[in-house]
């Protein structure tokens, strides 16, 4: 079993023929969850799991589980996967890459004749990127039992419509009830989306957790003033006082290195006018590491921080916390399976903590978890420009498919 | 002369009369230029004028002139006045006080029976806001020749109408050349719109000038990332320079205390997401110095401490100067007859450079000039709850009164 490799050139075609569905004009991917680009990707995925001589079953939040059987149905299936929805304007292999990797795997067993113990299951979870109905990797949510399936099939896009009744529109409504049923181990092959494999050089990232994310909405109130006759020692300039905010939470971040992060990445000025001094900001911070005590130490310090600098700026701030997701620890042998496959296909790789949430995060509340990242060109994604070497795709598909080989048996 | 005083109820009354038209809920003044809140505002004006023995003449632009005749018709009058339109949402006190002041001035000489060896004439300048119709001060700009008549009566309001149309519309178009006659001196009374006078608890600012003032557009531009999986080192963080951009602006106009003015009062954040390092950021910058030599080196040491902290945050940089108003000084005879005037009345004053621009910027161009301030509450204006002290409208209307006595003679 050691000997078997993926055939790139297939994975590689199948990518760029999923990538036509929903094709935009800078080369990316426009394909909205649950819209028509969704049903259409959805109905290429399944044909060809069909092909592959699967039997599909789909839930009813509309992800869609690919089996392929093995010796003894009664274990708990090997599975894979990602998603198929974009960004408004996604790449072609955020998500993409991890659910046809797992087709591949699929195809590559079939070629050689190999029947597992376990089954091989390769699932498309619904609505992970969170463009079109919040939140994100909500269906994953449901199937690892962070979200209640009313909840998420009741959430609406921009225009009003809900949840349910798009996914029951394209026709993917199943009636299988979603979660509940054990999982042998969870793999998922996905893009980096950040520079590090790129800027070291390495084909191969070994996840072993994803950072605890929270974000937070705050407020800076002052007073506004003229421009003009307004001395600079009377001013109470909140965007000066939030202008300082954002350079601390830079700054604090840094002080955490190399895992903290810190961004502010939206900022609504009043009045906005440019010849009046702004009385009141409105910004996000979100702040991010893989141990929940630094977290927690992260957000004290730019707490205390933020209350400095509106003591000296005589403003007022305000800082509400509207979303903690902890960090996530995947599980050890799942880790270590994809570590040795990699070494074992003589692939040189690292380990890497995810910064970006994604569908494992829920599945590792209820399965043992791990995932495999490949490099993608100057860290882009959700982006058209997005885009992975054949080589690192091809690479990252091996290493799928041994780590999925080693605990299938 | 000296033991003439305006009548300070019956100047309060007039202000409260004027205000109930295009009167806001709040208390303020909507009246924008050449609506038909302007003219009612206009007719109750010239109405005015004509009970207190005026004549009154309109010029091309809209700007009235109501003249009450002086022994020697031939001398140039002593002007004084200011603009009846607002802002949007504009107070009861900017602009209207200069007016009906100059009003009052009239009315205080008619009951003492005084006549004068110059004639006395008092101004309403057409849109001296902007608010409709860009540029501000555009109508005392043609008296002034800064701008071509023919210029301002082509400029549209956002519905397309024009200056000239509307002007026409609401029976304002005169026949008579806009400038081009001399004039003896021109003062103009006005709220401070600036906290300074109140907080020294001074009812009379003697303002020997304007400041000079220049608008930037900036744009910053770094690389959009991921929140999430971009190390701090590597990110290129457009926002983050921007907000060491604000604080540069603030710190190098205190370096030039007490006169500096520096602000930004705009910014766009480019994409704008809450988990996206923004790629780039567009910000204005607002630079006021009363002296022309010390708003060049404002701007250059502004200009190279942008181009550090870009260089600093691996992002570009473009600064582009898109207005330039040369800093005003008043006459200093004119602005003597303000000082001599407060000073015999008795009244607490001060030297004070006007931070904002007002129809005396350009009428200084072609007459001797200078302008009397009086507190505003907060320093608050362009806002409903602009309100003065009757005591200080009444202070600030006996030196406009002595002050033109002593230069029409």
């Amino acid at each position: 079993m050691r000997n078997h490799r993926v055939n790139g050139e297939r994975l590689w075609a199948s990518l760029m023929a999923m990538a036509k569905i929903g094709a935009l004009p800078k080369g990316g991917c426009g394909r909205l969850a649950l819209s028509d680009e969704d049903k259409a990707g959805r109905d290429l995925f399944v044909r060809w799991c069909r092909e592959a001589g699967c039997s599909v079953r789909v839930d009813v939040l509309g992800n869609i589980f690919a089996r392929r059987e093995g010796r003894d149905p009664s274990l708990p299936p090997v599975m894979t996967g990602s998603h198929l929805d974009t960004q408004p304007h996604g790449g072609k292999f955020d998500g993409v890459l991890g659910v046809l990797a797992g087709l591949e795997v699929v195809r590559c067993l079939n070629d050689a004749g190999v029947e597992t113990e376990a089954a091989i299951e390769v699932a498309a979870w619904t609505n992970e990127e969170g463009a079109r109905f919040a939140p994100a990797m909500c269906a994953s949510g449901v199937f690892g039992g962070a979200f209640d399936a009313a909840y998420v099939l009741a959430q609406k896009d921009l225009a009003g419509k809900t949840f349910g009744a798009e996914l029951a529109r394209i026709g993917y409504a199943g009636a299988e009830p979603c979660g509940g049923r054990p999982i042998g181990t969870f793999f998922e092959l996905h893009i980096e989306q950040g520079p590090i494999l790129e800027a070291e050089n390495l084909p191969i990232g070994v996840v072993t957790g994803v950072q605890g994310v929270r974000w937070y909405d705050v407020t800076v109130s002052g007073q506004d003033a003229h421009a003009g006759p307004t001395p600079m020692e009377m001013r109470r300039d909140a965007l000066l006082a939030a202008a300082k905010m954002v350079s601390a939470v830079n700054r604090e971040a840094r002080a955490r290195a190399p895992h903290g992060r810190g961004t502010v990445g939206q900022m609504l000025i009043i009045p906005n006018s440019r010849n009046t001094v702004p009385g009141e900001i409105k910004f996000t911070v979100d702040l991010r590491h893989p141990e929940k005590a630094q977290l927690d130490a992260l957000e004290d310090d730019v707490r205390r921080a933020f209350g400095e600098i509106a003591g000296k700026g005589c403003v007022s701030v305000e800082m509400a916390r509207i979303w903690d997701s902890p960090p996530v620890s995947f599980d050890g042998v799942a880790i270590e399976a994809v570590r040795a496959s990699a070494s074992a296909l003589g692939y040189a790789h690292r380990d890497i903590v995810s910064g970006a949430g994604h569908d494992s995060v829920y599945i590792s509340r209820v399965a043992p978890t791990a995932m495999i990242f490949i490099p993608c060109k100057g860290g882009l994604s959700h982006n058209e420009e997005e885009t992975a070497e054949p080589a690192h795709v091809e690479q990252g598909a091996n290493v799928l498919l041994q780590a999925m080989l080693a605990r299938a048996g």
